[in-house]
């Protein structure tokens, strides 16, 4: 690559040209949205994590390892397509280690995207992974950190930081099913009642508090009437397994994206163990093959070197 | 009143038989509710207090001071009500001051139904207060002060309290007309779109965030979907008003529950005198009778003695 080009790197609004340097490596968490009633617009960055490395190459090549290897490593590639509209060609070499499970609802998309703008050089990975994703939430959270609320103003993504208590564990089932964005979206009606919509502002609010401060945590600060209802019948286990966590001493629980992961949110790290255990066992009863892990909040966000 | 009734007034679903003790004082704040995408669930309590005493007597005698003096003072009036109900009878000698206009959007119901329920001797006056309202928002933020975000579970009223930057001060702008909460909601669809909810979603947990940090603070944290443009034919000044109080140095600014009084917020209390101003020209060029005041937030919702 050439300085010469070095005008149309800073230009956001199309492909940038060139690398801006050889080899950059970005490292993005994973991320829980939705959270029961923030649809949409609340998401928190997990403790698995997505890296993107890229070099120019001769021609496009991508290396991928972990979760995630088994796509086509072709130009349909996500990171092959993010890399191109941030670069404007994609002969490159792109090399992606992933630990976040794909199509399961951690927002392994908007983090592979993330790391793949910011790994490009590009000013503002937000915007760009927004782009791509069509709803700025997890993208948000794999950029900044924590958990935040992300809004669009004339079109393009706003987030801001909301405070997490410490205290607070996370425990994700991870069913080895896949459940498409796509899918899970399909499953929504265009109108909702003002009645539900207002419950979910409730709820949002009184969420926001209690994942400030885990005392008051109870079950009902996920509730919603926006989408969980609408998506169980496309992962009809997801109630008694919510359930589950809950009677194990989960404070609340709820979907994680578009699902199917479920979350368990634990006030005190060594209560989530239990927690996990109690999962683990339900998904074992219920038929439902996957994971279940102890997952601890990210606060650190992208991470470019 | 004889002591032999303890019983029954600790029952909170019915007339609780008798005062309490004789001459409760309750004193308790205004509010500001909607905030623009907190529709029905956030509120703040904002420096203007009605006062409630109430004594025994042979027959109602309802001597009212300040705003609202021109009520009937029979029993169809909101004090009379709210006693009746919690005490059963309404032989009684009812004092009210208040400083909190009348249906212009500041709470003065649910103020005066909290305060009336305290000085009766009511075990949960938002409980009750939030019966005679039918939503919970204003109610919560004149028992609990400060910005509080309330929600409705199995029928009963939850309210959980925010933190609000100090450095915030509120001007509110209260035009001499009335609005009543009926005909503004009478405004109001049954359905919306799913994006126009998600759209309050992300404005309210950004409004959240700015309240608690004025750092955050910009017009868009009030923007709102799901009332205040429907309910701008009923005020079609509001717009110009609004757009004055920002111009004016207001860092966001929004109808004050269902108005017409309209709510800007200012970072920095020495920029609110300006503001004000600056709120008070735009209304009489504008030809709105009404006025501009400078209010602080309420810390210390409902006080008895």
């Amino acid at each position: 690559m050439e300085s010469g080009v070095r005008d149309e790197r800073h230009d956001r609004s199309g492909p940038q040209g060139a690398l801006r340097c050889e080899g950059m490596r970005a490292r993005v968490p994973a991320s829980a949205a939705n959270l029961g009633p923030g649809f949409d617009t609340l998401a928190l960055a997990l403790g698995l994590y997505v890296e993107v490395e890229i070099e120019p190459a001769p021609s496009l090549v991508i290396a991928a390892e972990g979760e995630g290897a088994d796509l086509p490593a072709d130009a349909s590639h996500l990171a092959a397509r993010v890399a191109r509209e941030v670069i404007g060609h994609d002969r490159l070499a792109i090399r992606v280690r992933s630990e976040i499970p794909v199509s399961r609802g951690l927002g392994s998309s908007a983090a592979l995207a993330v790391a793949t703008a910011a790994a490009a050089g590009v000013d503002d990975p937000l915007e760009l992974a927004t782009r791509f994703e069509g709803h700025p939430d997890n993208a948000a959270a794999s950029v900044m950190g924590g958990l935040v609320t992300a809004t669009m103003v004339d079109g393009r993504p706003v987030a801001t930081s909301l405070w997490v208590d410490p205290d607070l564990a996370f425990v994700v089932l991870v069913p080895d099913r896949k459940l498409s964005t796509a899918d899970a979206r399909s499953a929504l009606a265009e109108d909702v009642s003002r009645a539900d919509a207002v419950f979910n502002l409730g709820r949002l609010g009184w969420l926001i508090a209690a994942l400030g401060d885990g005392d008051f945590l109870v079950p009902e600060v996920t509730a919603d009437r926006l989408h969980q209802e609408q998506r169980t019948p496309l992962f009809p286990e997801s109630r008694p397994l919510l359930d589950r966590l809950v009677e194990a001493g989960a404070g609340a629980a709820c979907w994680s994206g578009a699902g199917p992961t479920l979350l368990g949110i634990v006030v005190g790290h060594d209560k989530a163990e239990r927690v996990r255990h109690a999962g683990e066992l339900a998904m074992a009863e219920l038929g439902v093959e996957g994971d279940a892990r102890v997952l601890e909040a990210d606060t650190g966000g992208l991470q470019v070197e």
